[in-house]
C-alpha cells in the first residue's frame, strides 16, 4: 500500500505550525530571557516561564545560540528582526572570544562573569566554539572569527584522532581500540559549516568521517551503534551494545545533507536507512515518542533515564523525515515527519510561556520543568523548526 | 496520638522477613552467580536471573562485596556457611590485592582479567577498598590487609583534604570552597569500620568529619544539603540546592551510630533530625517511595533520574528507623521502618530470581531490571537485611 502524497494544504499548514512556533513562541523566548546585557552571554539555565535558575554559562549552549542568532540573520540580513540577532550574537561572540578558552581547549562551563568553572575531558564544547565563529564571522564580515574558528579546528582533529590530548588515560588493557560515533558525526557537521553553502574543503577529513560512521552502520543488524572497535568488530557490553535512536538519526540527516551536495547516491541511501532502522527500533509502540537509549541484545541499558522522552531526538526525526522526503518524494517519508511533529507539538510544546519542554517521562508527562539547562538551550528546538521551515517552503515552492 | 510498641509478634515476624530475604535469596544469588572462580574477583553486572551480561569488574562492587562477606564470616566464624562466605571473601580479596591498586590510587573499574578500564578522579574506590581490607584483615588474620587498609587510609585522608590530588582542576574563579556531604560522611563510617566494635582510634578525624557534616544540616531549613560552602553559608545554585534523601538518610544513621557508642547526646538528636526532615522531604506522598533527589527551591533537579525509586535509598532507611527505634524506644519509627520495608518487599524484592531489583520509575514500576550493575551490588540490599535482623533480635530480647 503505497501513501499519498501530502496536498498543499497540508505542507501549508506544516510551514505555518513550525514557522508560527519559531517565530512567536522559541525565538521570543530566548531573545527576552537569555541576553546577559550586563556581563555579556547567554544565560541557558532558564525556568519554565524564563527566569533564571542558575548563572553559569554552559559553553555548549553558548556556542549554539550564537551559531542560531547567526544564522537567522544571515538568512534574510534585510528582514526586520535581522540587526537584533546579530546584536545578540555579538553579545555571545564576544563573550566566548574573552572567556571561554584555555590555549587550544575550551571550557564546559563559566561563572556568569565568566571564570573557569569545569573543563570536560571531551572536545565538544571547541567544536560548538567553531560552529559558533564559522557562522558568526558571515553575520559580521569577522575575518579574525573566521581564522579562530580554523585555528581550533585544527586542534579538534588532533583530539579526535589522539583522545588522550584530552587528559583521559587510555590503557593498554587488551581490548579494542573503539570509536564514538558522536565523533565523526559532529566533525562532519562542522566541516559542512565551515564550509557554508558552496564550499568544498577539507574532503579528505569528510571521507575520514564517513569511513568512520560505516562502521556504526550495522547492515547485518539494521541497527547504528553508538560505540564500536574500531577493527570492524562489535562489543558485548552494554557499551558496545548501545543504541541512540536520536543520535543515529541525526548522524543520518548530517550523512544525507552531505551525500545530496556531492550526489553520492549510496552514501544517500546508508543514510536513510540509518534514519528507517533508529525510527523503527527507537519508537515507542505503546506510548509513543522516541526513546533515549536501548541495548542492541535487549538487556537495560544501564543509563536511569533509558526510556525517557528527550526534545532533541524528535527536532532530529523531523529535520531528517523531511528531509528524507525532499530526497527521495516517498510519502510515507512525510507521515512520520507528520507522526513525530504531532507527537512534538502535542507533548514538548509549551504555548502559555514558550519554548519547548526538554524531559518528559516514558508515558509523555513532563519530567523537567525547565527550558534551559547544560545541555539545552537555544540550538535543537529552533533548529528544527527553521530547517523544516525551510524544507516545506521548497516542497511548496516545488509542488505549486 | 502516640502510637502502641510493636507487639513482639510483630519484632519477630519482621525478624523472619529480613532473615529469610537474606539468607534465601539475597546471599544466594551472589554467591551462586557471581563468584569468577577462574580469573579471580567477581562478576558484578548480572541480569535479573544472575547471568552475566558485562564482565568488567568494578572496584566499588569488589571492595563491598569483600567486606560484606567477610561480615557474615565475622559475624558467626562457626556457622554452616562461615567457611564459604570467608572463601569466597579470599577470592575478591586477593583480585583486589594484585590487581586493583595504582599506588596510591585505585581504579574504578578493570577488565574480567583485571587489566585497567578506567580511574575516576574521585577517592571512593580507595574507600571501598580500605573497607574491605579491615574486615577481611578480621576475617582472616591476614596482618598484611589491615596494614594496606591503614596505609591507604592515610592517602585517602590527603584527597579529602586536597581533591586536586585527585587530578581534577580546582580553579580561582571567586566561588567558594564548597565541601560534599559524601565525604565526611564515608570518613566516619571507614573510621568505624578501622575501629572494629570496640577501637576508638582516629579520633581527631571523626571530630573534623562531625564539623563538616554539622555544615550540611541546616536547622532553620530543616534539611540536609548535598553541597554547601565550607564558609557555612548556601548556594543558591542547581548543586547548592540538591537534596538526596537517601544519602542524608545513610549519613544519619552512620552519625546515630558514632554518637550512640560515645554517648553524645546532642549529636544522637542531630543524626535523628536529618533522618526525619529527610524522609518528610523525600517520601512521594502520591506514589510512595523515596525520591533519588530534589530541589530545596521546588525547581526541577537537573539529574533526569531524579523522580526514579532507588532501591538502596529505602535500605538506608530501613536501619535508619530501626536504628531510631532502638536508640529512642518512639514506636513512630517503627511505624516508619515498617512503611518503607512493605514498599520495599512489595517493590524492590524478587523472590523469582532472588536479590532485589535496583531502580524503579517514579510509579514503583520496575525500569532497569538487572540486579547487579557499575553501582549496585553484594552491598546494600546484603547490609541491610543483616544490620536489621541484628536490631531486631536485639530488640526481640530486650522485650522478653
Amino acid at each position: 500500500m503505497s501513501t499519498a502524497a501530502p496536498a498543499q494544504s497540508t505542507l501549508a499548514r506544516e510551514r505555518d505550525r513550525v514557522s508560527q512556533c519559531l517565530r512567536e513562541s522559541v525565538i521570543p523566548f530566548w531573545m527576552n530571557h537569555s541576553l546577559d546585557r550586563e556581563l555579556g552571554g547567554y544565560f541557558n539555565c532558564l525556568d519554565r516561564d524564563g527566569s533564571v535558575y542558575d548563572t553559569k554559562k554552559h559553553i555548549w549552549l553558548q556556542g549554539r545560540q550564537v551559531w542560531m542568532l547567526s544564522k537567522l540573520h544571515n538568512a534574510d540580513p534585510s528582514a526586520k528582526d535581522a540587526g537584533a540577532f546579530r546584536d545578540a550574537a555579538t553579545l555571545g561572540a564576544d563573550f566566548l572570544r574573552n572567556r571561554a578558552r584555555d590555549g587550544q581547549r575550551v571550557f564546559f562551563s563559566l561563572t556568569r562573569e565568566g571564570k573557569p568553572h569545569f573543563l570536560q575531558r571531551k572536545m565538544f564544547s571547541e567544536c560548538f566554539y567553531v560552529m559558533a565563529m564559522a557562522e558568526y564571522a558571515r553575520a559580521t564580515g569577522d575575518a579574525s572569527a573566521r581564522a579562530e574558528a580554523d585555528e581550533l579546528f585544527q586542534s579538534i582533529l588532533r583530539y579526535a584522532k589522539d583522545p588522550s590530548l584530552l587528559g583521559r588515560p587510555v590503557y593498554d588493557n587488551g581490548l579494542p581500540a573503539t570509536g564514538e560515533l558522536a565523533v565523526p558525526m559532529i566533525l562532519l557537521n562542522l566541516i559542512e559549516e565551515l564550509n557554508g553553502a558552496d564550499g568544498n574543503d577539507f574532503e579528505d577529513i569528510a571521507q575520514w568521517c564517513v569511513e568512520r560512521i560505516k562502521l556504526h552502520v550495522r547492515h547485518d543488524l539494521k541497527m547504528v551503534m553508538e560505540t564500536v572497535p574500531l577493527d570492524g568488530s562489535l562489543l558485548d557490553t552494554p557499551e558496545g551494545r548501545l543504541l541512540n535512536p536520536g543520535h543515529a538519526i541525526e548522524a543520518g540527516w548530517f550523512l544525507m545533507s552531505y551525500a545530496r551536495k556531492r550526489g553520492l547516491a549510496d552514501l544517500e541511501k546508508m543514510a536513510l536507512a540509518m534514519i528507517d532502522w533508529s525510527f523503527e527500533t527507537g519508537w515507542d509502540k505503546e506510548e509513543g515518542g522516541i526513546y533515549y537509549f536501548l541495548d542492541r541484545g535487549g538487556y537495560s541499558p544501564l543509563q536511569l533515564e533509558w526510556s525517557m522522552k528527550l526534545w532533541w531526538p524528535h527536532c532530529e526525526a523531523m529535520i531528517a523525515f523531511l528531509m528524507a522526503y525532499d530526497t527521495t518524494g516517498e510519502a510515507a517519508y512525510f507521515e512520520k515527519y507528520l507522526q513525530v511533529a504531532d507527537y512534538s507539538f502535542a507533548h514538548f510544546d509549551d504555548p502559555q510561556h514558550g519554548e519547548w519542554f526538554g524531559y518528559l517521562d516514558r508515558h509523555g508527562r513532563v519530567s523537567q520543568r525547565f527550558k534551559g539547562g547544560p545541555y539545552k538551550g537555544c540550538f535543537h528546538v529552533p533548529r528544527a523548526l527553521w530547517m523544516c521551515e525551510g524544507l516545506l517552503g521548497g516542497l511548496i515552492a516545488k509542488a505549486s
